[in-house]
């Protein structure tokens, strides 16, 4: 609500917190705690309606969006796309829903935990599936880079994938890194930088990491798998040869690249003209990203 | 040499590096590329000789010290303890070594990366093995708490397991991660904090990380098998049951013991009275550490 209108959109929302509520409107917010009445006026407007809830909540959600606000361009932002894509199939709200994940956030939440430069600069994630309209589409890209996101188009599954590779993962390493050294006497005393570092996310609430690890298991196990593979051909080579070149050099290589990546735009794509889900789901894949509004193709012509 | 003048002492040192030795002198400091010569100095005033070098240069470097100067205490800043034992022990220099490893620096090298305050506030750990001599212990330590670090005592292989777990594991989690993600397409386009944080020590110089845990092979290969172990459970359980509850509860509780864990200062022991090397382990173990000098028994008494 802050980034948007900042950028000068009128906004308005619904929370379920009586304290979130009162905090947004002190601050000068429009803000209900009566969710169908939020829901009406967005009906009357025609107005994207972003849903911000975690996966549980997100049936009884979309049941009234189905029923007060089925008209609506419909959005969200969970870190998990496969699943919610699913509810939303489920919930008959397919043909209005455009996925989102703005790849952002802090450690906290409520009302308070918000800035309006949350977003700046930073990845959001939009859903290129096969079903998407090209309007919705238009409309969530317009929103993130009002919050001045950049875009990165992406298939729901291929996001998925991705996510349990940056992020359900590195939790994963870091919570057999913390219980490792608590079984060791002296580690604790010990332990620095790399440590630290290593388990900073085994921090993080455990309900949390279930949460985002358990909802997409269905990509986070081929990666966890590669990475079992190639920790246990180094414990091989290691306990044969003495070495640990291979996974070394290939992980040093894999982290300059990461370092030294860069994110082209993406420009010439005209959102609903012939193939325009594939062709921003391969540009997105290839590291590129919007920064300016792609043109539409006039649904009339 | 900047830490131990800051304190007072009086330091002279030598160095291959032509370079490294003329940045020295420039900032004032007594150095030489002449080491024998440096040797013969520290033999005729009874110095402690601080060897700094990598594991391949340390034969040479005890040859010389065994030749020149083999009654000077003798200590070692090198992050392995159980193979530096074992070339001291075959140097014939056992008597007069006690082993250290100072837990501070920074990814760069050479004399300009040096700085007086590098172990101010940070673990140095003097070995506490069953042959070490009191007065050559004391010495050690002396200089340990000069620079303004803590001292954590420790056996040898206690520091190379606890150091396995807290420094060489989380580098080949990195170097794993780096290289899993290297293979998904977008993994890189997305990565945020949680993939930075769990990548960041991958950025090191391979030939580095190989030498460490290469080095270290004995205590590494059980610490890699118990983080191997945990993953493989963790990894069934998501695949069987849809949970990594019993992972991310074990990880975030071991986190939060680590976040929280206390330093108590050692006191009491006194150096090279009966039992002294094994209370001294054993406070380590517990999470002592010395901050100001412990007395040392008297030996003529």
């Amino acid at each position: 609500m802050r980034a948007a209108r900042a950028a000068g959109r009128p906004v308005f929302g619904y929370n379920r917190s009586v304290e979130g509520v009162e905090a947004a409107r002190f601050d000068g917010y429009d803000a209900t705690t009566h969710l169908d009445e939020a829901l009406t006026r967005a009906a009357d407007l025609g107005a994207v309606v972003v849903l911000a809830v975690p996966m549980p909540a997100l049936p009884t959600m979309l049941a009234h969006v189905r029923a007060v606000a089925p008209q609506c361009p419909l959005t969200d932002v969970t870190s998990v796309k496969g699943a919610v894509l699913e509810e939303v199939r489920a919930a008959g709200l397919l043909d209005r829903f455009v996925g989102g994940h703005p790849m952002t956030g802090t450690a906290h939440s409520g009302w308070t935990a918000g800035d309006a430069d949350l977003f700046v600069g930073t990845p959001w994630v939009i859903s290129v599936d096969d079903h998407v309209d090209p309007q919705v589409w238009a409309e969530v890209m317009t929103l993130a880079l009002d919050c001045r996101a950049f875009v990165v188009p992406a298939r729901s599954d291929e996001h998925d994938r991705a996510a349990a590779t940056i992020s359900h993962l590195p939790h994963l390493l870091a919570e057999a890194l913390a219980t490792t050294a608590g079984h060791v006497p002296l580690a604790f005393a010990l332990a620095a930088g790399s440590f630290r570092d290593g388990t900073r996310v085994a921090a993080t609430a455990p309900e949390l990491v279930r949460a985002m690890c358990e909802a997409n298991a269905g990509e986070l196990l081929p990666v966890l798998d590669e990475a079992l593979a190639l920790l246990t051909r180094a414990r091989e080579q290691l306990a044969q040869h003495g070495s640990v070149a291979e996974l070394v050099t290939a992980g040093h290589a894999a982290r300059v690249r990461y370092d030294s990546v860069s994110r082209p735009d993406i420009v010439g794509t005209v959102i609903g003209a012939a193939g325009w889900h594939e062709e921003l789901a391969a540009a997105g894949r290839a590291g590129g990203v919007i920064r300016s509004a792609l043109p539409i193709r006039d649904s009339r012509g």
